[in-house]
């Protein structure tokens, strides 16, 4: 079976009920969830064998946050224990022409405070296929940038296909900062990942005429980001994102995918959204899952649309969904119907 | 006033909160419903007598069960009292592209596992001017079934109306075996009703150019399926519901009644949906009230129409509308203005 | 800082819990709200000084509705104190086709029965800029009536802007009687705010061409209809709340700003709605604000609709968007992306 | 079977979760309840045939109160439908020191303003053994108390036994009034029950020896009081429930019966208290389930005693245990040990 | 790190909230748990290395069974998935006289209906120290009976030390045939464990001088039954916790452990419970953990006992006490400070 | 009438539901509580006028933390605003032998890192008579401290009365440091507080007699710790609160007050406990209300000791509890009887 590592951070997610604003909440729902546990969660719901490597204060949150990976069958054998507290997200779910809204409180989290001699990549890469970051890990501080990097190397060194999505946070780090951290891992990186504005956030490439705000999509412009990516840093393979943003209610959803020259656009989805954080997650997820499995390239991007389409009707930051599911509803079944 | 006796299982049903997935599910909601008592239920709330007929086991569950009938004023006087368990279904509520689950776990249910001496058909129907049942009841057992047929053989005798809603349910029985079940029962029945795939599924009988999944709908198609449901078994009328399953949060909703060899078309309603479960039996329930107070045919079809399409902004399998409510969605009452 | 008065009926509003039934709740979510209450909580959380005039029951029940301002920087000082009950409003929130219902359980209450000794208007208007009350107000009792007009007295002698919410609700008050009281508070009146039905229902002012049921909005009958108030009674501005009912899921929202002789028509708004109930309260804050702020009409117009575009994204009575929110979605941000 | 008519007002019971006071509820858990409302439920889950008089208002808050009956099998076919309001009470649940607390809401009720006209006490007693009414009844209203007077009139044409519980409420009228008028229904009543404060706050006859606050429980006391009540109105019993109050989370609970001549005190429990609201009714269904059920009087007095013991540990105003529980207590069974 | 395997059911869980009786209940508490299961958890929750074997369905809720385990650290690679469901029991928690009720549904589990070819013993056993088991597998069926008695003989083969609780229920089987069936299994056992009312249950070997339901402790007449327990079965160990049930919500807590011919008694805990459902199972546990890890036989039982009183004050099955709670709990700690 | 200021932290109050432990949440109770914020709301509940001074994060959630402050009556106007973010605490809720358990996140906090410049004492305490804070403050960081120690400065000079609670948190500094920094503050107090602990944890004085753990209490011991403080650092007044703890359900509470030579004793309270955390403010507040209110040492004494025992019964940080209810308990009142 694929085995897969991913590294970065997984915080605490505290959410008013339904569509309470954070001044309303008298509760949070607590859940888990951070850009490459994300992932991690969704590649063992479709059967393979993930780990997920970070570092996790030795208290009863720390242990509760490796609980709820493992419980979803994530390997976290490999999470080192220590440091001084568990970083935190606070989610505000937005609705209708009121936008979602996050408040991150993850300074000083053991990840962040982490040093390379909590991780032993030789070991950790043994056996193993891939290994899949996000641009967030590097932002979280200047040491957890560092151990990413020590990862990328010892993950060339051992063969491993190495994925990133940049997924470039404007609270976490300047997009100067980002420019520069971010290109200096890019020459590890074997599939590049982005949104529809990642690309030009981080790297200053942008697609000349698509309106973000407005959703407008434009095939042209996505195939020229993405090969002006693989220009820049010769990723074999780019893939971007496209989300058409309605409301916080309504999205279109699509994704395209260069692979060496050729351009692949999937089907686009109309969701109505019950939970879009880790959408992007779920894309990555769906798009490993696909090359690992022998898909071709056409077929692996339809399934990892389908997965991180799948992923927003799901509360949570992991997508739960099964790789039966995702294959149903590539075949068609997306009419909901009930299955009884 | 008129009455009417259903027949058939009730069940607990217990459901994740909101849009969880099973896995998710620290709690269940837990409610009751049934095809059958669920049409109680409802010709209950519009105001006539109904009565529900099944057999419970005598212990807290099964007395909840019953309580939860009562306290809406259905008549539980002719419910048989023992066996082993109450007969449970979990369900899922699907959103967007993500479909409703259903897992059964009603084997060895009381009412599975009654006996024709549990019920005295002809107390029960003296009085009463219809019965009605749905074909998940005899797919629960075959003792089931050999108790359906006698309660059409007596209410047949004692000369109500009788009404069958086909429900086809592939997790319950194969299709051949539904096939000669049913072929079985159909003599019996006056009112036949099915939803768009039923008659295909039971009988073989198919809308040719209809695609389910896609959720085209062909009116000649369906007065087509209804025509040949009336000739192969003699019905007086046949009522079709139609669903255009978009996604499992927004479908449409009509249905078409034939009624000797006029076929009559309803409104056609878009439906945002807060609960779809039941839909089908709150179209029964308001096609026999529309039937039984005297409506003409097209005036029923448009109540029990505007009275399932009511029940999908409803929780739970039981349709709470009341007949005021549903007449003043038939004047056009649909736009959700604010009644203070 | 502007400083608004506003005085009214602050209620204890029980809802069952997201889509339930009246019949169906073992719970109420319990919140507190009221028109004019509405509107102040509004104005503070824009950051201006606003003050709510009611008199409250001397109990648990009347110091939680105090606290629930008090919580949102509102000036609670000079509610005053006594009298039997707090109202109740109970609300039942629909869905698709089934509207929301409202029962109200107002009558007895503090507010209701209060005296003109109970408020010294002289003090409360002191150092203020405005005044504000809703046609909800004079309808609670003759004596709430009585109140208002001595109200308006003493705004326009201390030199206030006096604005009204016409507001009518059938079920505390005949047309006629509507009629005739907000007749004489009219002339105090500056800024007279209308939904797409009131100037009908209380002076029997209609715009010919609009079908509300249908939610056809003409822009020619509204501007009709704003002149026509503002002949009648002097007003400086008039403004009219353009509600598109499709379902009780979703609405189009929009306004008209009648300023002098010029009519403004603001930007429409398709609203995937959360919670309805206050939305013409907010449009009224965010009118009052804009105008307040020195915004000229067709600006104050675009933020008033914005303010309440967002008031229908978020639960209860109470708009808790701030200024810079509204500000935001006039500059363009409807596309509700994730802020982090 | 035995059948028993009680008649009363039943409440919304609004009670913030847990512990919370007043202040700090966001939701309130929505339950039915009243004295007499109570007895026919405690009754009802005994297995007798109890019927609830009252009138509720015919909205959807009074077929909900009526709803909350049917569903545990009391007859509600003879409550009057109209009148404007449902009574509410909202309880803030006490612990240890801290006192729960009672904010009546129930001025204007439709059974306050209910007229003889609206009760046929010749076809409600038709058939009837018993009528059950309480101190609260009368106290709702003038017209309430002649309702009563006009019901005890009827029961005792009939040949009905009356029982009643004085139950003294100070919020509802003064000591003066509720001696006055509670003297002139006492000469109807067979069986007289009353709490240790009761005799003396309605009557003036108080248990010379015990400390209500201290819970003192004296019995010479307590039949010296009972004695006199009977010597006063010639009762043919007399019941007094002893509660001895530790705290609010922990009670000794213990009656006697003085039938004819002979007292009988009751086996004491010590209670850990889930829910104390309603504890009285509970011991009088549970003694006029012993008396009508052909027990002696001091096995009704014990069978009463755990009945209401039980109650207890029961949320929400109804006593749900069954007969076969209350015996099990009875036998020695109050270890509380899993019965599985 | 000493290996245990432990071998049972697990089932889900439902409990109404709080107190609720279960015809109250609009929603269950979803858990999961059984005897062996629970066994397993507290093991790994001491920090050794855990497997629970059973057999689960291949959905969603065997699914969800299965990751509650793993959560909690316990290996779940041996679980053989089939059949056709999950167990489930529903619980009714007591409170003061009030007795928590079981309603048992697990009839046609996947582990009743299990066959010896779904566990290859050999293989599981490898490199495993203990196996435990209780009285309720073997009466889930006969199949799940002789199933106990293959992992019987594979665990004496395979040198294991093996326990068992004899943890009767009266629900799955009579007294004659638990006498008969475990009377075959107990040649294999080592280490029995027992509660009060078990060996007289199962054995018709009876404590003389102790009245269970009076909670009278006698030390003799326990020291008499484990004598006699150890002279039929040759058992090396035997231990009997010791239940003082005062009512539902309060216990005293204790046991005896015989140790060859010495008898050990343990500190006597007088407990608040929060739930007792689990508690002879986290004694087990902490039996074994204190064996496994080299205590005496004193400090052995206190650490058993010790756990359990702590899983008294635990919601659900699972006792999630840590080693060093325990610990502290043993070393005086039972105070309850806040931990800060 | 009297004004009070209090300073010092606001934390978000994490909890899982009723007792369940981290592990097992899946959603949090959000409540906001600290040390001093604790003081001013009950000194508000008792109709005083307090003010809270702190600094807050200006985020949603500091915005909350004044928000709750505010519902209650709290000035927050001398709230200084920025930083980084709001401190949080978890708090699991004990029972029974299982302690109840804090886990600090508060690192950072924005009153962690304030300035001097953040906070004018001149013009806080222009017009107050009052200064209060405990030993929380001066441990969360070295600028905290400073800032403690200028307004004791600004407190004197102003001629308030200064208050401290000792309160040692051992996981915030260590007693070394808790002792040297304390020292350095406590001239400027005239009233010290303390709990059992706390002289023996900060300056080294321990009662000889008495065992925390075991819960004795020793009225000569604690009149030696008071005295022996009030020695060492000339206090007016010492109040010493004495703890009970019989387990994390069930408490003794009680305190002395050393005025001048005189030492007092309270009424002691057997407590079921709701909420303990708090407990020590409340009693705080209770004091200083009494002494600001003109009552003699032995009655300030027992209305603090009345207010604080109230406070277990309540949930939340804050205590509730109004002065009418606690002169109700002082007066006898402590048997819990329904109020109404």
């Amino acid at each position: 079976m694929p085995k897969i590592i991913t590294f970065g951070e997984i915080m605490l997610r505290l959410q008013p009920e339904n569509y309470k604003r954070f001044g309303q909440a008298d509760r949070f729902e607590a859940t888990y969830g951070g850009g490459e546990a994300n992932v991690a969660v969704s590649l063992a719901c479709f059967g393979l064998d993930a780990s997920f490597v970070t570092k996790l204060p030795d208290n009863d949150l720390g242990r509760a946050a490796a609980g709820s990976l493992r419980k979803l069958g994530v390997d976290v054998s490999n999470i080192a224990w220590g440091g001084k507290r568990l970083g935190i997200y606070f989610l505000e779910k937005g609705a209708s022409q009121r936008p979602s809204k996050v408040v991150y409180d993850r300074a000083g989290s053991s990840i962040a405070e982490a040093i390379p001699a909590d991780f032993d990549w030789e070991n950790i890469f043994a056996g193993a296929d891939w290994f899949h970051f996000t641009g967030i890990t590097p932002a979280v501080s200047d040491g957890a940038a560092e151990l990413c990097r020590l990862a990328c190397v010892a993950a060339k060194v051992q063969g491993l296909t190495v994925s990133c999505d940049l997924n470039y946070r404007k609270n976490l780090w300047s997009r100067e900062k980002a420019g520069a951290v971010m290109a200096g891992l890019m020459p590890y990186v074997d599939v590049c990942v982005a949104n529809e504005e990642d690309a030009g956030d981080v790297f200053g490439i942008k697609a000349g005429s698509t309106d973000v705000e407005s959703g407008t999509l434009s095939r042209e412009g996505y195939e020229d980001v993405a090969k002006k990516l693989r220009q820049r840093f010769g990723f074999k393979r780019v893939a971007i994102t496209l989300r058409g943003s309605i409301s916080a209610s309504d999205n279109r959803w699509a994704a395209m995918l260069l692979d060496g020259d050729n351009a692949y656009f999937s089907r686009e989805y109309p969701i109505h959204i019950v939970d879009r954080v880790g959408g992007g997650d779920s894309f990555c997820a769906g798009l490993i899952y696909g090359l690992l499995t022998g898909k071709d390239a056409a077929a692996a991007l339809e399934f990892a649309v389908a997965a991180s389409c799948l992923k927003h009707s799901i509360e949570g930051d992991f997508n739960l969904a099964t790789a039966a599911e995702v294959e149903a509803l590539v075949k068609g079944g997306g009419s909901g119907r009930v299955q009884r």
